[in-house]
């Protein structure tokens, strides 16, 4: 998968060795134009992520490290970039079963010092395959790390397996320190240093009593054990500093992002990972998601175009207001599409509401307006293609899945930073927005239920988003496709419209 | 104009009081669906940026403000948010005509203190102006603000003429100070620390030496005489601190980019503003723009499609390979869209490139591949309120270069990050981007002229940007059309025609 805006690079050392200009060929898939090498198309290259990145969380238990690790790994994933995150907690479990109380972090139990550093090693080394060897292009250490020595160790492990696959060292602000800087900037650490002591005890409620360690104990045993388990690491907590880690590059996140030190931000990826670090929260909210109400096109069977609601779709646009109402949701705001049916819906609902124009539907391009047989008819071979990887497929002079969540980027952003949000939008766009909710892979995104005239209601807790779905009893069309099992190319046209379901 | 992603909130107050839902009618400028009220089409109102913003910067003389303040409101107006600059100097200057000497900023000048503080008053009222009469919704003060004392009384003279319009506060990130929050979050301080003398001493050289105040001085001279006038400043400069200010929204900027603290972002407009500020560096480098070489649609005199390149267009390809090995530029990268005549002119310099589908060109919706003959013949309508309008008329199904900026931001974003780039465009891609680097308004972007197989190498100078354009004598037909003197929707179809170029 590629890097927002940042699609490919076309190959590296071998460049110089060619005959240029080469001829290009469409990719019929993607619709992009690549070089062809000796006939062969060149192979395509991730450019602004193509010197993976290790991100290592920082501070005491409790934090919010990992939130942080799993939050950061859902959104570059979904912004496709390939992401894992390594929690040195879950391979101390894996290792040692039966967790029986703090003394086991207790920093003069030597034989608990033992097997967490063989914890640390064993992830580091899973980091390492995951980066070298299966693709991945950001790993997330997420562990402790609050003494330098420990840092100290994570910085040389990167060092000594440079995961640098660049020919070139990548731009740099600082180019004074070119040496300390080709060492180092594939590293980012992100510190959570937080001294209130209502928002600790928050995350050990929310997050830890639900952990495997306290599996046999009641909450109060389970909140004094752990209050112990961080007393463990108090003394030999070292913050990242000013001065001496001045060479490192970081984000320290103090009081729950009230307050941001970054230190030495070196690329593309650590640039984005600061923006959405500084953008996210965790005061209690619910977004609803929901497609626009029925509308004309949709009851003959046609995808795309700009119609009015049916009859059914302004019944549901009114059923929707009343909804909105009885969940009586504190400063809701409404967010909908530049399309005419999401806008007639919004004014169903009698509040005020802003139209985003990244929110409109997919473009189909050529097949704008079109019913799936008819595209069948006309592009029996696009259809076949979508169908082999409708994430990646871009309707001809319109857009892919892939696409539009590049465009809904912006949108993920405001919506981490508000609170309520109701989004009404379409049926490709409730998939990617679903997706990132959920983390949901680019092969299940495009096949995501999201029915007409149906309110999900997305409520975070803990690391995820619980889900609930309320269908407001206004009849309405199917508009859900599932892939087809024949998608050759060569399939009938019965196959192709196997799937496909009633209309008009 | 409307900021990024962000259109518009259709009313507020009087919300309630209608019957719901309201008609739509589709506003056919923009193309962008409002609901009528009496028959007339609804105010529309800007929303995330409706609550004015006063960008205050803070620092010693020679830190960057002045260029952070000029770079910012450049960056603020191209996305669309109204912004001005009010230097204080500037207003001293004015008031005094002529300069003597550092003796002026003495802390015991009385007379000298008195004028300024008369200039910052006079500065402010300004400001008040453009934020509640003016329809700005970004102010940036720019002076030196080194005393906490000048900050409280900027923070009292926001308070006291609040600027604030929107009817329910703002989203909040810390729900438990509601009140300070209401009274603050409207000023946002962005306060520039440095101690390295060569910076310090660059930045007199490159910027203070032009001064009006030093016309009359030797570099020597006003070299000595403004190191003095920073001292003048130094006993009294209370930096922005973490406990004192722990209320205040800001941004402190540490050696010229490399450390950021980061407090209290409140609202969109601020975290847009610490993303800019955290991705702009002073490293020297030049950006080239040029078009694809000339494209067998073009020489047809037709618009948009993704034809090859025409055979002086694959010469010019090689020209500028050339060009571009003669200027034997440090680690240039290159930018392509993901259009065939952009990417075979990258293939002719034999250089890697990057495909970046934002750098397509402006989708012309309907129109694509048209003459303008063709388009006068079947839409004479959209063709004359184009031309009353060029940069906010959007083609029906397609884009308005209004909305290729918001596309066009993330690649402003890169550039800003990287150091020496070549981007091989589109006409109205590039205008947009020329548009940002030259600081030019809306109404004079879409008239710029871009002529193919014509190179332009920008150099960031002081506080703009130096302009080379190198023609690279390959012949190409002429692709601009200039606004006509009719742009009535009655006229004649010769009146529309008057100034579209020749071509086959």
């Amino acid at each position: 998968m590629l890097m927002l805006h940042h699609p490919t690079m076309l190959d590296n050392e071998e460049f110089v060795l060619e005959a240029y200009p080469r001829e290009l060929t469409q990719n019929p898939l993607k619709k992009i134009w690549m070089p062809c090498r000796n006939g062969h198309i060149a192979q395509r290259r991730v450019c602004m992520t193509n010197c993976p990145t290790l991100i290592v969380t920082v501070g005491l238990p409790a934090r919010g490290k990992t939130y942080i690790a799993k939050k950061l790994t859902r959104y570059l994933n979904w912004i496709g970039v390939p992401t894992k995150e390594f929690n040195v907690g879950q391979y101390r479990r894996e290792c040692l079963k039966i967790y029986k109380s703090f003394e086991f972090f207790r920093p003069d139990n030597n034989e608990g010092l033992k097997i967490r550093r063989q914890c640390a090693t064993s992830a580091l080394n899973d980091v390492r395959e995951y980066l070298r060897v299966e693709g991945g292009q950001v790993a997330v250490f997420d562990a402790t790390n609050t003494t330098r020595e420990r840092r100290e160790d994570i910085m040389k492990f990167a060092e000594q397996n440079s995961f640098r696959v660049c020919s070139r060292p990548q731009h740099s602000l600082f180019p004074k320190h070119p040496n300390s800087l080709f060492l180092s900037n594939q590293v980012f650490f992100v510190e959570s240093v937080c001294e209130d002591p209502d928002v600790i005890a928050q995350n050990i409620v929310q997050v830890k009593l639900g952990n495997p360690d306290y599996i046999h104990c009641n909450s109060e045993e389970a909140i004094e054990d752990f209050m112990k388990r961080i007393k463990c690491y108090e003394s030999s907590y070292q913050p990242l500093e000013e001065t001496l880690d001045r060479d490192l590059s970081y984000i320290k996140i103090m009081d729950v992002g009230r307050r941001y030190l970054v230190n030495r931000v070196v690329d593309h990826i650590q640039s984005r990972i600061v923006y959405y670090l500084m953008n996210i929260h965790i005061t209690p909210r619910s977004i609803y998601l929901c497609r626009h109400g029925e509308s004309d096109l949709n009851i003959k069977g046609r995808i795309g175009g700009d119609s009015a609601l049916s009859a059914r779709g302004k019944e549901f646009a009114k059923r929707l207001g009343k909804f909105i109402e009885e969940q009586d949701i504190k400063e809701l705001k409404v967010w909908t599409s530049q399309m005419k049916r999401t806008i007639q819906t919004a004014e169903g609902i009698g509040v005020p509401y802003e139209q985003w124009k990244a929110l409109n539907e997919i473009d189909a391009g050529v097949c704008e307006e079109m019913m799936y047989e008819e595209i069948q008819e006309n592009y029996p071979l696009e259809f076949a293609m979508r169908d082999q990887d409708k994430y990646r497929y871009r309707y001809p002079k319109g857009e892919s899945y892939e696409d539009l969540v590049q465009r809904l980027e912006p949108v993920i952003m405001e919506l981490e930073r508000q609170e309520n949000v109701l989004v009404v939008c379409h049926q490709a766009v409730m998939r990617c927005l679903l997706a990132y909710f959920l983390d949901k892979t680019a092969d299940e995104l495009p096949y995501l239920n999201c029915p007409l005239h149906t309110v999900l209601k997305l409520t975070p807790v803990a690391y995820g988003c619980k889900v609930e779905s309320v269908y407001l009893s206004v009849d309405a069309v199917n508009t859900h496709r599932d892939r087809p099992e024949n998608v050759n190319v060569q399939r009938s046209t019965e196959d192709a419209l196997q799937t496909v379901p009633d209309h008009y």
